[in-house]
């Protein structure tokens, strides 16, 4: 687990969204990195491609990032909840493994996780992508910047205590980290890829 | 011309970019619009597509703009340069027309007239594209966050004293206007549309 001792204001996170498709189309989509420092600028952005309600996320969104010239500073993952391009799911144990960061998923609300069972029950390798699940661990409940709304997180290699930390501390425009933030507005806003 | 009594901090601005492509190739490229409070937060991204060389800048981005939600709270449009996706020349004046807002165009280099005149010549609709290049009025010498590193400036709509504030006040990061950092960031980033 990574130790923080002191989290500095302006650290280096790459954050993560997917850009949009339409529900059951077929093909790839994208998936974009925003690098932020804390939660106060854009540094770079960058793109991958996963394929719709594959299995390439993790595979893919690692690559991007220990290939990208970023990687040495990077101090933090963060991922807009860990389901990107419908059923294509992050394995944050993974991920973590491959980039040797830590991974914070952060998320406005709670999923339902029989229906999800359920949907991923279509899926040749369900065992797979169930096992991704639960790699993700427990949901943390917290709030950020607004204290009486709450959020959500999963956190794979740091202490729940510099998790809270760390959003609260990015938090800075909104009731989500900034660079979640900012990546879903530029996934959003690009489209399809 | 827009008459700006009080420049706020937060002036709602739209910067724009193109996203890369290879020199000499055909088809369409993306234009990145990126709208920004003054010089300290993104609200938003549109996109829209442009012919490479072709001479649809102008309709296109006017037509994004005026579509926009955001359309009657802007202010300004900010332009990196007024050559998108190669020769594809906005007409900052019939841009101001159509959007009925002012228009800067901000660049770190003077441009060599003589040398884009020569590369226009081979265009069919050369004295358009001229018109357009000088339609952009005089370049005018400023500078913005870095007192001692120049900057340079098209206006259309607005005084060259309100658009040297507006300038300073939104270069909030580097030696330009925020708004555009982001906007060329997002637009290098995601590479072809």
């Amino acid at each position: 687990m990574k130790s923080y001792n002191l989290i500095k204001p302006e650290i280096r996170i790459i954050g993560l969204d997917d850009t949009s498709f339409i529900p059951h189309s077929k093909g790839k989509i994208g998936v974009i990195g925003v690098v932020f420092r804390g939660g106060y600028w854009l540094e770079d952005l960058m793109k991958t491609e996963i394929t719709i309600d594959g299995f390439d996320a993790t595979e893919n969104i690692s690559s991007m990032i220990i290939n990208s010239p970023h990687y040495q500073q990077l101090q933090l993952i963060m991922l807009n909840g860990i389901m990107f391009g419908g059923f294509n799911i992050v394995n944050m144990k993974q991920l973590s493994l491959t980039t040797k960061l830590p991974i914070l998923s952060v998320i406005r609300k709670k999923p339902v996780f029989s229906s999800i069972q359920k949907a991923l029950r279509n899926f040749p390798n369900f065992k797979e992508r169930w096992k991704a699940i639960l790699d993700a661990g427990k949901i943390i409940e917290t709030t950020a910047r607004n204290s009486k709304s709450k959020i959500y997180f999963q956190a794979i290699g740091i202490s729940e205590k510099d998790a809270q930390k760390i959003i609260r501390l990015t938090s800075t425009m909104s009731n989500i980290p900034e660079v979640l933030r900012v990546a879903h507005i530029v996934a959003s806003g690009i489209g399809s890829i």
